[in-house]
């Protein structure tokens, strides 16, 4: 059965800027979610910023493997209940690739518990995007580097937590290095950084970015079942503990009681 | 220079539970405190929940080195503005330390952006603390292991992130295991979680944990002048590229934005 | 195409102890073989100590997508050079899983790196495994925890490096506890280090150890070709350098010399 | 009391080739102890490969807190005796600092279990290294950049394994990045991994590489007692478990038996 892929995209510098819309003309959302499809194993949708709850629910959170992330403008915009949506899923096993900008977007700095900034300039300059880690499946078929002759620089310090694995650093012309491609997992969910993409380049077009893009989403689902509630606490009485237990000492908690969250 | 810990209590339990008032007469964040200023080089105040503010204010976060979070009963009390408080100097460079129900405050979840969910039973049951890494300075000074006679059990799987160190794992003798001491970095402040300490309990009054609780202040503790805003995302114009480079392409920001957040 | 799994025993205690013999009539490698080969998409092999070369060799290994260990007796026996072709065919990409005993094998001292000492006690005690965390796929259909009511006891701290993933900690009837599952990275290869296993005690015979065995090599099976040479450090001369510089300053090698290694 | 780095060196370059003799007339080595004695806390000596055991004894590296290694051109002819004397020292808590080309040494590739490789040029050419952590200890009073005009070229991928923290990423003139400061720990010692320092420019001249140095012995230094035996793997008799239990089936070990190893 295919990976459910969920490209969500904020659609406002395709409507309103005239050279991301040439780039672009069906939407970032569109090309990523296309380039996706144009593999074997993805069925990848699209869900926007100005659709009715972001085009997000829980009900399509629970059909959705892997949900991809591009947002820059309107950040801010993203309503806090959908953010937490976006969290209770990835804890219950769906997996997530932040793209680009995505750093500043509510549900990466939420999953990160980090400032998520760096430093960035917007010059149309070279990324050369190194790997770090040769036969990492999010690598697989890629070469030891490639080119992205224009992009929109980040630089380091990037402000996340240490990753589980570092798979790519970026150079750039101007003399900046990023860690452009970073795992973690949070709960059941599986969680990639993915640095290019700036709306103004063409970058969802590379076929390398393409490939990438495949790898990621491949890598990020997680075929277990979804965790019903992964935030449940549940009690074990002392009638039920694995071994013999008596209770002891002072309590807290009559019988039967949920515990505070 | 001392280091200057805070400690912060819900001071709830202590108030309203005759069990927990008699093992605390001041309250367990006072019976934290005297342990840490009990060794050198520590000096330990104190903050609690029906203060105004909860005792916290950015400028008395500024003045802490390392701050000690306990709270159960009333972690939706906390209110989302100190949260964020919290955030902000952990990530400027102030130390962290969670202490048992604190796993799940507000502040613990929102910098480890996961779950931070457990299974857990109440009845006075021995825990045996082993040691997983011997030389880790949070653990200067301690045998192998250390029993707690009568404690709370607490679970696996215990939803956080991989953390960089996992110091202490417990046993319970209900059949249980727990990583009961773990590291993190967020941004610049070092994070730790240590898992004894339930109220109806005399664990802080224990001279092995008192001396945990005084080697992690130490551990926490981040000599390096504390960042005047963690999440600033600085814009390097091209005038001022290390490298000498050229704009090229199409642009989104005008010179001196200062980009979407 | 089928995984193709390389099983290594020691094959010594199952033909000096009578009790061993009993258990495993051909051999504790014959009996996990026959565990992975019962379920799908696996193919395993056996390879042992008495062997030429202890059955293994570079075209061996080069056949093999991942490699089980079992040792016990005879660690000091397995050759440095039979070790050497273990670690290269891991930094290549084969999967490796060592079990039990095994955190005493050359292999695994050489591809950790650190002690990989423990404290043990072998008393026929109960074990109880538990998932740190509960969707990794090394825990695919496992429950929250699962028992041996006979096993050798390994009892922290465990002398290895800290794991990419924790992913087992098991409870001892006698108070210890130990990490039990943990995963690592070395080159291209997965490695992974699983606790059960005592040579007395029919483990590998029962069928929760023997899922987690099959969901083992799946999980440290690393489709990507395997690396011709890992060790490889190529010189990338001042002529094919991707950003055009000239040769500046003193300088150590001669044109076309491959560096010291 | 000071921490007592010890600075081990080939020595080699420096006596045969005139440009490294011209910049480290003394010996790289001497250079380096010379740093870190002009400040204030750390008492540095040396060690280099032609004295008696390569200047090395387990009695010596007792009296070692941080061991610092430069190596390029006679890996080879350091003895596995030693090899083995600097891995036991570290996992009994000796901080270990490789410098540059010790990428390659034997110490170093018997601490990671990894290859190590990378690719390199020797073109004179800018290296620019930035923080990826801004208020790490081994970055105190560091910018975040600082550039050496006239390095060696190391690229990725860097055949290591995860380390625990990533501190530096580096620029380079020709188009590569590098992850040029590594952490990680191996039994009870510290190790981090420092990539510049070719030996035909006068990288350890420069006052911010310097500081980096100081940083990292400070970092390094396991205030710990050493520890007197890091691979023992006592066995815990059923006489002493912790909780009351019997001994239970077949055993293989008799009574005060020691285990293999």
């Amino acid at each position: 059965m295919a990976i459910r892929a969920l490209v969500w995209g904020e659609n406002i510098h395709e409507r309103k800027n005239k050279a991301v819309a040439q780039i672009y003309p069906r939407g970032m959302h569109q090309a990523i979610a296309d380039a996706l499809n144009a593999g074997p194993g993805i069925h990848a949708e699209t869900a926007t910023l100005e659709q009715p709850d972001h085009g997000i629910t829980p009900e399509r959170l629970a059909q959705t493997d892997v949900l991809l992330w591009w947002g820059h403008a309107a950040h801010g915009e993203v309503s806090d209940a959908v953010t937490q949506m976006v969290c209770d899923a990835v804890w219950s096993g769906m997996g997530a690739i932040f793209l680009h900008s995505a750093h500043f977007s509510k549900p990466f700095k939420r999953l990160m518990g980090a400032p998520c900034n760096l430093t960035w300039r917007e010059a149309g300059e070279r990324e050369r995007v190194w790997l770090t880690t040769r036969s990492h499946p999010i690598a697989a078929g890629l070469p030891d580097h490639f080119e992205l002759e224009n992009e929109e620089m980040y630089g380091e310090p990037f402000g996340v937590p240490e990753p589980l694995e570092t798979v790519f650093v970026s150079w750039f012309q101007g003399g900046e290095v990023f860690r452009s491609g970073l795992t973690w997992r949070r709960g059941a969910g599986n969680v990639f950084y993915f640095r290019p993409g700036h709306e103004t380049y063409p970058t969802y077009h590379d076929a390398t970015v393409q490939t990438v893009l495949r790898n990621a989403v491949t890598w990020a689902h997680n075929p277990a079942p979804r965790l019903a509630d992964p935030s449940d606490a549940p009690n074990v009485p002392v009638t039920r503990a694995l071994e013999p237990i008596s209770e002891r000492g002072p309590r807290l908690h009559p019988d039967g009681e949920t515990g505070y969250h």
